[in-house]
């Protein structure tokens, strides 16, 4: 297995480096007996600028299955850099306290930040605008978990495709694989931002940019669904026009694929209506749960445990 | 033993169940170094929508006693709640997350929400407006260690008994005991409230609400005193004339029985002077202590841990 | 080795006291390994009233790698303290929940309140205006670390000695050794406060206040630099004129000594120019570090664990 020390990003993340953690991470999900004490002695630190419930504690809760330890910040404004101190100084400092870091930073670049400055490993629990390796990582474990491969399947991500960091990850992850369709569903104002589909458009990849899931959603195999944040209209007209044809109901899925699935992130708010998570193919609160396993996986990998 | 998997009221509880904890609960204070590694690999999720220090750090020691480990957030402004997620799937999520919860948050029916969507263990740390059953299980617990017995006792609740949780809970723990007399000292603006007034009168159980103690002292056996928050007051003057027949003294105490205790849930603000801290009575700190190992009892309990 | 149960200042400390910490820490340093599992069981609280993340992170970290566990709270915003409860109260409450603490307060006179109350071991993370003393100790031993001794050296202490709770316990703690020449570098309205001048005149100890840094940089052995808060300077004129004579840049220390060190609390703000960080005197992030061995060296002999 290839060891990594840095995790900021999906673009520079190799298929085979991908797979040998999701097979990492299937392992452990069968048997997490066997992983319980390979952290022991080790501490994560949790450097999080930018507060984020399930992504810190998805991260706490893979450490801690380990046997590690935890220590950190749940927010930039206890933290010294309230003080004014710089990323890098803050890295440095934490370097003589723990023995891996995840950071959630809005400032781009702090992936070099930390190459530059860390001795330990460090990955990202979402940095700049655009980067969120970790869930496009624990979210294409879902995905090859459901249908044993990626390569070939047609997959829509619909909603908010331009803020938020989940999508342009997601989106150079899933470019790893062969074959994949791509459908991005959104309003014309909330489209992916220009650099991505530049990147897009470089990749062996089809993909289409449409405004409504009803014309392909039968043929779909995976729906990624996100939130669409009010504050993002500026019109709050539009919003109210907008939303509904963004909302998930059982009646959207009446004609999907045996073997389709439906994901999100999560936090949702009302972007799938709560009659849906009853179907088998509502595969979010698992999702969310995967993310621990991939976590565990990412850990060992970079702290070079076997 | 008998095990159960929610704990949200002790309206439910039988005193069977309320005794297997308490003589479980005794076990480990006797012998703390036997339970050291029960919860080894196992994770408690704190889920405070609510700030609340005590209980919060008594189940935190509960668990790192037991071996285990601990994740989650102590206050719902930096859970995913700020962004709107319902009750329902911060569990689900955290089912992924952690193998028992705690949670702490101000709506009535949390407790439903958890049987219905949680598969994973899940304890009131203070919930809706009138429930704090593990308040109730520890300081029933100190009455019991005192007394050998609950049957028979004399006991006083005095203070605020209208707003705040302990109260109710632990009434309605008090009523699963034979002979029990209740006296019910309080500003007529801060009495029981009705509905809990009709479950009493329920109940195989004498109580009266009267507005001064010391008619009574010299015959209880245990006075259990909460703070009066001066907020509860629409009128300042009331609280300033009621606010000294309410704050126990030495000279409060003059009278008391030999074996007479006096509790409080802390924080105590100026509810009891700090000359009571050194009487023997004064068991309010061992009571608090205490928690921590009624609430290791509960853990292993609702895990399912002999 | 003579075991202690608070520390609240150096004042008190013996030389021999601080010697035996520094020969633990260094062991503990050179073998972290055989220090692992020393504090299974124990549990170290957290009791900062004032946030403090390094102070906070390298206490976690210490307990963490001795194997213990963790609780606690970040900020008093959050604690019981909100409800008016007293610190002699937290304490005692905390004292049923774990093994040490570690308090962070502003309120002078929080060592004498533990003293009082608690029966756990209780160390001070920043106490009153004036008393830091484990951020003393690993100075003092990151000092002695380099030069195998700290008899007989010439420190200049720089920035605000004034307000901050390093520079008063520093300054104690180095009276505990023979011949040291100190040089304290200050804008007159950042002095040490009279109280602190006075003890230094009791203390075998030469000691210069100068304003300028250039006189002296060439004989230092150890410069140990502190931030200036700008609001600090009751004239903004004073703070602009002053802070470039207070910035240490490669130039400044173009012709120290060899064996120069050059120290910092941190958090570091501009005090340092970053282009410093690079240069074998920089020794402040090994400084932080340092500050894990000691306070596991204080850990285990306040908890008596040889």
């Amino acid at each position: 297995m290839k060891f990594t020390k840095f995790i900021f990003s999906t673009l520079n993340l190799s298929r085979e480096y991908l797979e040998s953690i999701f097979s990492l991470a299937s392992k452990i999900e069968q048997n997490p007996e066997n992983y319980l004490n390979k952290c022991n002695g080790k501490i994560l630190a949790i450097l999080f600028f930018e507060p984020s419930t399930r992504t810190m504690l998805s991260f706490e809760s893979a450490m801690l299955r380990l046997g590690g330890s935890i220590l950190g910040f749940a927010s930039g404004k206890t933290s010294s850099s309230a003080k004014g101190e710089t990323i890098a100084d803050t890295l440095r400092m934490i370097n003589g306290y723990a023995d891996i870091a995840v950071i959630r930073h809005y400032l781009e670049g702090v992936g070099e930040i930390a190459k530059k400055y860390s001795s330990i490993p460090v990955i990202s629990g979402g940095t700049g605008t655009q980067a969120h390796p970790t869930q496009a990582m624990l979210d294409l474990y879902t995905i090859k978990k459901a249908f044993g491969k990626i390569d070939g399947l047609k997959i829509a991500l619909m909603g908010d495709l331009k803020y938020g960091r989940t999508i342009p990850s997601l989106l150079y992850g899933l470019a790893k694989y062969d074959d994949v369709t791509l459908y991005l569903i959104s309003p014309k104002e909330l489209k992916i931002r220009s650099h991505v589909r530049q990147r897009l458009n470089g990749f062996n990849l089809k993909f289409y940019e449409i405004d409504d899931i009803s014309q392909i959603i039968d043929e779909l195999d995976v729906l990624y669904v996100t939130r669409i944040q009010k504050e993002r209209f500026p019109d709050q007209l539009d919003y109210e026009r907008l939303k509904s044809s963004y909302k998930i109901s059982p009646e959207t899925l009446n004609n999907v694929k045996d073997s389709f699935i439906l994901l999100h992130p999560l936090p949702r708010v009302d972007e799938i209506t709560p009659e849906v998570d009853s179907l088998p193919c509502a595969k979010y609160f698992e999702q969310a749960k995967n993310g621990v396993f991939v976590r565990m996986a990412l850990i060992l990998n970079l702290l070079g445990v076997e």
